[in-house]
Parts: C-alpha cells; sequence; structure tokens
C-alpha cells in the first residue's frame, strides 16, 4: 500500500482526503445506480475513487442489508476484492472452503448414504484465491466502507425507489431523466427529478429500470421445487464442516454449504418435481417440511437443528436479456442494466452475486474512462456485448446443473454419481475462471500468444509470486492492479536481460519516453506518469542477480507534489516459485501482457513490437494531449 | 474466526455486543490504567475484553496520537497482534522487512561507501511474522479499535492526568486512591478522586505513578548523540527501501529503516560523541545538520530531502527500575508499572514499543485472572519477576549495541564490521524471540522437554502449521489463541493414536471429564467447557487418514445457548509442513503443551501424565467448584 506521497498524512492510510462530502441528491450528475445489490455496491466503491465523477446510489429499501441471501464467493470474486482492498477481511471472517465430499446410497443398504470420495473445491494453482463462503450483507458493508473512506464519501441514499426514466437520446449532456420517490415513512412520495449522463440499473429481477428501457427476461419455467436454510445445529455426520453432495436412494439430494463463524450451516434441499404449470407457492412446504427432508437424506445420521435462521423454498429457472443496454443501432447506451437485472438462474452453483459482481467491475473503469475523458463513448458499447455472452454461457451452465444435480442415482454401489463427475469437470467454471472474452477493439489477436503461454488473451491475469527489487518483498504480481481504471503493461524481460541499456527493457523504457509513446499520449500534462497506462519490469533474474541502481529511470517515476521516485515497479523472479515456468514466458524473447483496469488480459506482444503496443493503445484511447 | 454461536448476529463480528456504555469516570473501579502508549493501550484492549472487569484508561494528552516516534514492530509483537486480531491489517499498512545490507568505507577509495552483503532480516523458519515498520499511532489506532468494538466499549479518558496516587494496603477491596486533574481548556483543575483495586503506570519515562510508588530509573548518563529524521526523499543510493546499516570512514554512521507507505523513510545519524557531563541540547543542533551528516555518509551517493516529516536529537541512555510494582514482602502489589516508566534505552535496535507491549501483554491475563477470582493474587508477583529480568536483557542488550554501532571501522576492506556480525548474532534477540521465563509456578521444569524439544519451556509458544480435521482449513496451530486469557493444552497424539477409545487422547479426554479432571476444577457452572482451559488435539496423520465421526466427544465441546458443538478443536498434519518434525515431537510418544494465555509454553508432559496436568494447574488456578 502505497500512501504519504505528499507528505506525511496521520491516520487511516484507507481513509482518502474527503474531495466533497455528499450533500442532497444533486439535479444533474454524471452516473446514478440504481439498487444497492452486489452489482450495485460494486460499481459505486469504484466510481466512488473518482472524486471529479458525480455518483449517487439509491436503493428502495431503508437501510443497508442485515441478512443477504447469497454466500458464495468464487476465487475469481476474491481475486476482485483483493483489488478493492477487502480480500484478506473475507478470508478473516468468512468459511474457506477447501474440499467438496460426495455421498450416495450404500451399496449393502441403500437407505443409508456412504461417502463416495472428495476433492479439492478449487484445483490446485487455479488462484491464490480460496473459494469462500460468506453472507452477502458482510459483502455490502465492505464496499460500503471502501465508499465511506474514499474521496467522494459516497453513502447510499436509500428509500428512494425509481418511478420514471425517460431517455432523450438528442440530449447533449445529461440524456436521462430520472423520477425518484421517497419510500421512507412521513415522506412517501415526495419526489426527485433529475437528469444524469448515465444510469445504470442493478435493481434485481424485478428491474424497473429493465422495464424503462424496454429489455425483458425471458426463460424457462422452473418445474423443480428447492428448499434452501441457514441453520445452527447439533450432527454425527462428520462433513458437516464440508461442502457436501448427498444423493441418497430415495429421498432426494442435499447439498451442505458450512458458513461463517465455525456453527452456522446451509442446506439446498431438492422438495420435489413440480409439475406443468404448477407453482412451489401451492405446496405450502413449511420449515419444518424442510428439516424433515434433510434429517431423511442424511440417514443413518442424526440432525437435531437448534435454530433456524433462516429459510425459503424457490423454483429453478434461467432467465435473460438480450441486451444489457439501451443502445440501439447508431445510438450510443446511456442506461445499463446489471446482474439479476439481466439474469437470473438457480443459486446452487453459487455463481449469482459472482456474476453480477463482474457485470459491475466490467463496467465501472469503462464509465470512469469515458467520463474522464481518456476514451470515446463508444467504448461503453463492449459491456454488453462483454457480459451479455457471460451471462449467457451462465444460463446454459445452470440448466445442466440443475438438471444433473436432480437426477436419481444410477444404481447404488456404482461409480461415482454423475454429478461429482460434473461438478469436477465444472471447476474452473465455478470458480470463476471460464470467462474469456472475445477478440475486439478492447481484446487483442492471438498471434503472439506462444510468448506468455499462462496468460491467455482475454481471460483473467493470473497472478503469480515475483519479488519486488527495491526491497526484497515477495508480493503477488496481480495485485498491483487496484480499482484505479489503471491499465498495466507487465514487461517481461528476456533471460539474458538485466535491464541494461542495450536490453529490451531499457529500449522499452526509451520508447516510452520519446515523442511517440502511447503512454505519454494518454496521460494528462500533470498527472503521474503511472496515471493512466502503469509500467511494471518483471526480470527472470533474482533480486541478487540484479543491480537496482542500473534500471532504467523510466521503471522510477518521478510522482505526486515533490515529484518521488516510485520504488515498486520492478521484479525479480523467485527462484522457488519461477513466474516465467508458471505462466510459460517465453525464456529467450520475453514478452509484454497488457492488462485491462478489470485484471482481464487485453494482448501479448513481443517485448520489442513498439508499434504494436502503440497501435493497441490507439484503439483503446484518446488523446490527452 | 467463529461467532453465531448464540444465534445469528448481523452485521461485523469483530463488534461485540456491548455489555454497558461508558459513562462518567466512576468512584470505584478495578483497574486503572495511566497512560496510552503502546503499553497501556495493549493492557487497555485486553481487559476490554471482560466487561465484568470494570477498566478506564485515562491520558494527559487532549486526544488520540496522530504521529508516534516508535516504529519498529518484532516478530514476536506481530504474532501478539495475531491474538488481537489485527496483524493481517498492519501486514497490509507497514514496511515489511526482509533484509539488511551493511555498507563500509571502500577499500579502493575509503571515502566512497561499498555493500559489504546482506542477510535475511528475520531468521528463516524464526516466526511465521514478519519484521515491520509501522508508525507507532497507526499501532494504537488499531488497539482503540479493539477496544471500541469489544463488550466494553472502552475509550480512554484524555486530558486527565495523575496529581497523587495513595494505597492502604490495609484496606480490603479498593486500596489505591488515585487523584486525577483534568486539563482540558476550560476544565483545567478540576478534580477527579477515585478508588481501584489496581493501578497501572504505562505513563512513560517521566512517570507519576513510578514516583508515587517510590520507584526510580536508575542507569548510565549518555555520551552520544545520535539524529533521527524521517524523510520523503530521492536518491540513487540503491539500498534505499532496504533497511541498511552503513559506516563510512570519516563521517560517522548511519541507519536506514525504510518506512511504510512506499516513500518514507527514517534514517538515525551519528552526529559525535559528547564530552563528558555535556548535554545534547548545548549543541543546537538543527535539522539541517543531519541531513548534512547523511549526505556525507552516503558519498557518493546524492541524497535529496523533499519534505521533514519530524525530526529529533537524542543522547543514548540506559535505565532502570529494580521492581515493577509496589509490593514490599508479604504485602500484595497493587500498583503496576509498565514500559518507558519502568526501562528507557536507545531506539535503534527497535525495542522499545515492543518490550512495552510485551509488558502488558505479560500482565493483562494476571490481572484477568486474578479479578475474575480463577487464580490468587499472588500470581500478580510474578509480573515484576518476570519482566524486570527481561527489562535487564533488554538494557544490556542496548548498552553492549550501542557501543558497537558507534565504532570506527576496522579498517576499510577489512571483513565484515562488527556490528555486521553483532546484527546477526543478535537476530533473534532483536525479533524478540529471546525472552525465556524461568522456572515458576507457572514455568514447568524441563524433565519431559524432549518430548517436545521444538516448543522450549519458558519460550514463546513457537506456532507451526497443522490442518483442521472438521473442513480441511489449513491453519497456524498457534493462532488458536486469541485474547481471552485462557490456557490451552496442546495433546500432540502419539504417531498410530488415531483417537479411538484406548489411546493416549481418548484417554485424556475420559480424564479430562472425569472426577478428577483439572480443566473441570477449573471451569466455572454454566460457562463453556473450554472457557478457562482450551484443549486441542493434533494427530501425527493427514486428515484423510483420521476420521471424524470417531474421536472423542471431549474434543466436540458443547457451547453457547444451544449447546453446540464446537469443530474447530482437533487437527492433522499437512504432510509437507510436518508440526512433529518441525518441532521436534517425539512421535512414538506424542505430548502435552501447555500454554500460557500470553503464548508462552509453560510446560511439556507426557500425553498420559494426567496426574501432572492436575498438579501443575493446581499451582496456577483456584478451584471454581
Amino acid at each position: 500500500m502505497q500512501y504519504h506521497l505528499n507528505g506525511f498524512r496521520a491516520g487511516d492510510p484507507e481513509l482518502h482526503p474527503a474531495a466533497r462530502e455528499q450533500g442532497e441528491v444533486p439535479e444533474v450528475l454524471d452516473v446514478l445506480i440504481v439498487g444497492c445489490g452486489p452489482a450495485g455496491l460494486t460499481l459505486a466503491a469504484y466510481l466512488a475513487g473518482f472524486p471529479e465523477i458525480t455518483t449517487r446510489i439509491v436503493e428502495r429499501k431503508a437501510g443497508p442489508l442485515e441478512r443477504g441471501q447469497a454466500d458464495g464467493i468464487s476465487c475469481r470474486s476474491m481475486e476482485m476484492f483483493q483489488a478493492y482492498g477487502f480480500a484478506d477481511k473475507v478470508m478473516a471472517q468468512g468459511y474457506d472452503v477447501r474440499e467438496t465430499t460426495f455421498w450416495k446410497p450404500d451399496a449393502e443398504d441403500p437407505s443409508r448414504i456412504t461417502r463416495n470420495g472428495w476433492i479439492p473445491d478449487v484445483e490446485e494453482g487455479l488462484s491464490e484465491m480460496p473459494h469462500m463462503i460468506l453472507n452477502q450483507a458482510r459483502v455490502h458493508d465492505m464496499y460500503l466502507e471502501v465508499m465511506e473512506k474514499s474521496p467522494s464519501r459516497l453513502v447510499p441514499d436509500y428509500a428512494l425507489q425509481l418511478v420514471d426514466l425517460v431517455v432523450d437520446d438528442g440530449a447533449e449532456e445529461y440524456p436521462v431523466t430520472v423520477t425518484l420517490e421517497r419510500c421512507d415513512p412521513g415522506r412517501e412520495g415526495e419526489r426527485v427529478v433529475l437528469r444524469a449522463r448515465y444510469v445504470v440499473g442493478c435493481d434485481g429481477a424485478r428491474s424497473q429500470v429493465r422495464r424503462a428501457i424496454g429489455r425483458e427476461l425471458v426463460g424457462d419455467s422452473a418445474n423443480h421445487a428447492w428448499g434452501v436454510m441457514d441453520v445452527l445445529c447439533n450432527t454425527d455426520f462428520p462433513d458437516i464442516r464440508r461442502k457436501s453432495l448427498i444423493q441418497s436412494a430415495e429421498e432426494g439430494t442435499l447439498l451442505i454449504i458450512p458458513r461463517e463463524g465455525g456453527y452456522l450451516v446451509r442446506f439446498y434441499i431438492e422438495v420435489d418435481k413440480l409439475n406443468e404449470g404448477e407453482r412451489v407457492k401451492s405446496r405450502n412446504i413449511q420449515v419444518e417440511d424442510l428439516i424433515g427432508a434433510a434429517q431423511r437424506i442424511l440417514r443413518p445420521y442424526a440432525l437435531d437443528v437448534k435454530d433456524v435462521v433462516w429459510w425459503s423454498v424457490y423454483e429453478i429457472g434461467q432467465r435473460l436479456t438480450d441486451k444489457f443496454d439501451d443502445a440501439e443501432g447508431d445510438v450510443l447506451p446511456h442506461v445499463f442494466i446489471a446482474g439479476d437485472a439481466c439474469h437470473t438462474h438457480s443459486p446452487k452453483a453459487g455463481q449469482g452475486m459472482n456474476v453480477s459482481m463482474g457485470d459491475a467491475f466490467n463496467l465501472g473503469w469503462k464509465l470512469v474512462s469515458v467520463l474522464t475523458g481518456r476514451a470515446a463513448p463508444d467504448l461503453l458499447r463492449s459491456y454488453s456485448e462483454e457480459r451479455q455472452a457471460v451471462a449467457q454461457d451462465l444460463i446454459d451452465f445452470d440448466r445442466e446443473w440443475s438438471r444433473i444435480i436432480s437426477e436419481r442415482p444410477e444404481g447404488a454401489g456404482g461409480d461415482a454419481p454423475r454429478f461429482q463427475e460434473a461438478f469436477i469437470k465444472n471447476g474452473r467454471y465455478t470458480a470463476g475462471m471460464s470467462v474469456t472474452y472475445p477478440p475486439s477493439a478492447l481484446t487483442g489477436g492471438a498471434a503472439h500468444q506462444g510468448l506468455a503461454r499462462g496468460f491467455a488473451i482475454g481471460a483473467r491475469f493470473h497472478s503469480a509470486p515475483v519479488v519486488r527489487l527495491a526491497d526484497s518483498k515477495p508480493i503477488h504480481l496481480g495485485h498491483v492492479i487496484g480499482v484505479a481504471a489503471r491499465w498495466t503493461i507487465f514487461a517481461f524481460a528476456p533471460e539474458e536481460d538485466r535491464g541494461l541499456p542495450g536490453g529490451a527493457i531499457a529500449g522499452l523504457c526509451d520508447f516510452l519516453g520519446s515523442a511517440g509513446s502511447p503512454v505519454l499520449r494518454v496521460t494528462p500534462e500533470g498527472a503521474d506518469p503511472d496515471a493512466v497506462i502503469d509500467l511494471r519490469a518483471v526480470f527472470a533474474a533474482g533480486v541478487h542477480d540484479l543491480a537496482y541502481e542500473e534500471m532504467p529511470e523510466g521503471l522510477k517515476p518521478r510522482k505526486g507534489r515533490f515529484g518521488l521516485m516510485d520504488h515498486e515497479k520492478i521484479f525479480g523472479t523467485d527462484p522457488a516459485r519461477d513466474i516465467y515456468a508458471m505462466r510459460g514466458i517465453d525464456r529467450a524473447e520475453g514478452a509484454l501482457v497488457i492488462v485491462r483496469p478489470d485484471q482481464y488480459v487485453a494482448h501479448v506482444l513481443p517485448t520489442g513490437d513498439h508499434a504494436g503496443l502503440a497501435a493497441f493503445f490507439e484503439g483503446v484511447f484518446l488523446s490527452a494531449r
């Protein structure tokens, strides 16, 4: 964590100096976010870091969520939380899913279940982050803290609901007119009308914003009923603190998700198949029915439920909208939808909150780039293009997964049940690692992929360990990215290069400091040299085989009011965990790996392809000078 | 982190339900702490976890510290911070000292310095925690947060100074009468008189509490002047972000300590030897003199100081009191002193804040044990006995270290300077690991030390990795200890023992559940079974070679209002990091390792020595039943 750049500042370094205090909702603003769920808060926390952008977030409810329904946090989301700065806290407070166990009917006595095996829940080396379980409300709290400590001091406006939204595509500056209505006691019905450059609907499956722009959730009706309950219980079932998929012979399927705090457990219980057109409400299912079903499935183990914290019964259904914005033809988007507002599905693969947050993380830096004038508004089209395809994948995955999980066991005593096989096969998907954006202005072609085979273009940057040269601190390379809407060039030096003049890294630094530099082109006068594009160099040698004093000045940029040298741009390899080997970097050639602000690999280029580097950023940025 | 034991509780799990809100300073109370430095806050944060004890902490200054002088946090202190729950935050915000480099005059040209070598700052495997540098004020903030979130909601009473303290050894209940005086504007001179069971003076080198009990700081006068400054600077000196000891030929010695945030650096600069009886004030040294000296020492490297955040000039001196309490003969102690109030020394070995916090961590659990009736008041004598010897060691160490660091280099081009050798030799000392309490009622004899050679009796419990059986979570065994004034029995099973009946662990559980149990004897009726003594079992097998369902019920204690099973008491070995090998556990016999609430090893016994276990705890605890 870097701070004190502009002089010593007492107190919590995470508490940024306030650029302003938040007053009443203004009449015009840059971004209005509707809905304080995971998508809305991910976006609000991102934008809050940019006080030059006026952002507000409104929520119909009277205050922050106290207990949420979602609880699964994928490795990918944890990587994102790391950028926001609260992954450590989630790790300290949440349940860390290390293993999944599988249970099926005992061959000798199918009325009893028996353990059929276990697997690591996350494939070895898939991410430096674990798969966590934590109440959604706590995740909200952490975003709210980021917002409160940001220079914008952003706080949600609660008890405000959207009643109307109109877009005037002809308007120059603030094309979206929004009418909000207060719903707090004593002020019900008071209206606030405002105009925004952009509105983002994160207002859930019944999204008013989605309706206002005429998009529809289209998909299957459901015919499976499932119950879910969070309980405090005692049991002699030995895997009560492991994620467990349990398939009984006659009583259906049970999924156990241990929860944070060491005692709480979530049960997903198959209740029954519904008939055509039947709704779950008509079954009048009570929590006692769920407990009874769980007890029957778990036999011969006993389950003694001491306290039911929350429970519900739901039908599985998969629905999706065809576009995530209001753009049509040449008209640019001004209204976006994210999260449940554009895709709904079953909760059992633990994807809902994660994909919703992923939507917002994709949109955040794009809004910043456009609103700060770094990029043309056309960039915003890529949000729907990229995320609608992700959601379509999710819907397809969930449909298949829901079908498999409800199948009857193929006969006791056989091989691994199909869901066990499916689970293993889908591990990368559920960890959030399967998202790969196709080629576009933001995602380069595969011509040079071979220089860095482990950094797949379009996929998320798979962090690996390195050692910082200036202070020998071991760090994870991906953790330098942050939530600054900043692009990163990771320059992996050829093996023989030690940073000296004549080498590839020195040549790159010369180019980036020259008149044709794509970095200088996009960096506003007076801004820090790394404000928009951040150059980091990684060497194949260890730190004791490198000399800091001989490194190019371009890797020690001068920043802030004192022009202080930043000493955190250069890394050596940890011989025990060699990033070149782990990520398939071409030792002879090195590689430039360009990473987007949302941690996705945008391009891989040869270290000497200065023209290619400049050309790629031409397609992303407007000129700042 | 365990929570939700007594039902779901929304919000931050670190925010405990309030037992009360803090009002005005009461007329009688259990513990009054004087002084909000590192010692006072370590103690206050400990006691705040016990709302049944009335604690207040007063401070002469008007508010919390904004910038402190101390900055070094030893590995040992980080282990303690882990117990308080904020080690992660210190790691995220502080500077992590990985290496120390040594510089000496160049053999070719002694007017230039040259690097003579580097060493890892902390010996491999010495602690799972790093050596950190962070402004003392931030450490204070973290303690204040623990206090604010505690069930006591403890907040310091600022602008209150001690003016009088009288002990009436004949008084039954509240023998210490204290007079405080307000020093906030408008209320200066208002007096508050209160009576306390115990008073702890953490009020610095000029301690009023020390004076009131007639103790004196005795020691050397100083004859070395050193300057210290925290600066923002640019330099081509390549180790500006590494801890560096630099000995020049003619210009003296410089110690560089990189600071938190990536830019700030501390310089300790030898100014000059003082004449007999001369005081540093008479030299009229200015910060420009310090900068000039640093520039001369660093030649041929350039130093461009952009901003001086703080600076000072001090004389080295070592002083100590003979006792840390007011006890005399048979009279029990009622007033204690801690930290700078009883020992002062030079700052350059980075020990001051650490030893002060260690004092308070030693005293905290003892006060809790006595005030909750678990132990007889005699226990409190051990505070001065144990900590005065630690301080004497510190004074001796500092005197030697100060001498070595100011020596002239033995001649350019020779071997490693003496301070380089001394630094390496003293690594364990400066990391805080050399403290070993001698045999006493709290520290057993060495008869069975061979069963667990890596857990030296009297030394701090050297944590090592294990895997929790119930959920396969890898954890550090020492991290289960916390700040609960609770003792721990770590029962290491013999290699063949899998927890089944007839084995050592099952036998131990039977004994601890029987009429002669030392655990039952000290646990109040209605309290959780692990409230006073916590039993944890470690097996030599990996978790997949153990069966949770076959483990003794004594390792799944029922707790809280629902009688919920605690699933976090049993551990397997991580084959890649085998705790038996790392800590020299006798594989054939196993071992019982008894650990004090302040993380020091109290005793090592054979797994079957039930009588020895009972006898040891007889010497510590009163009976609760």
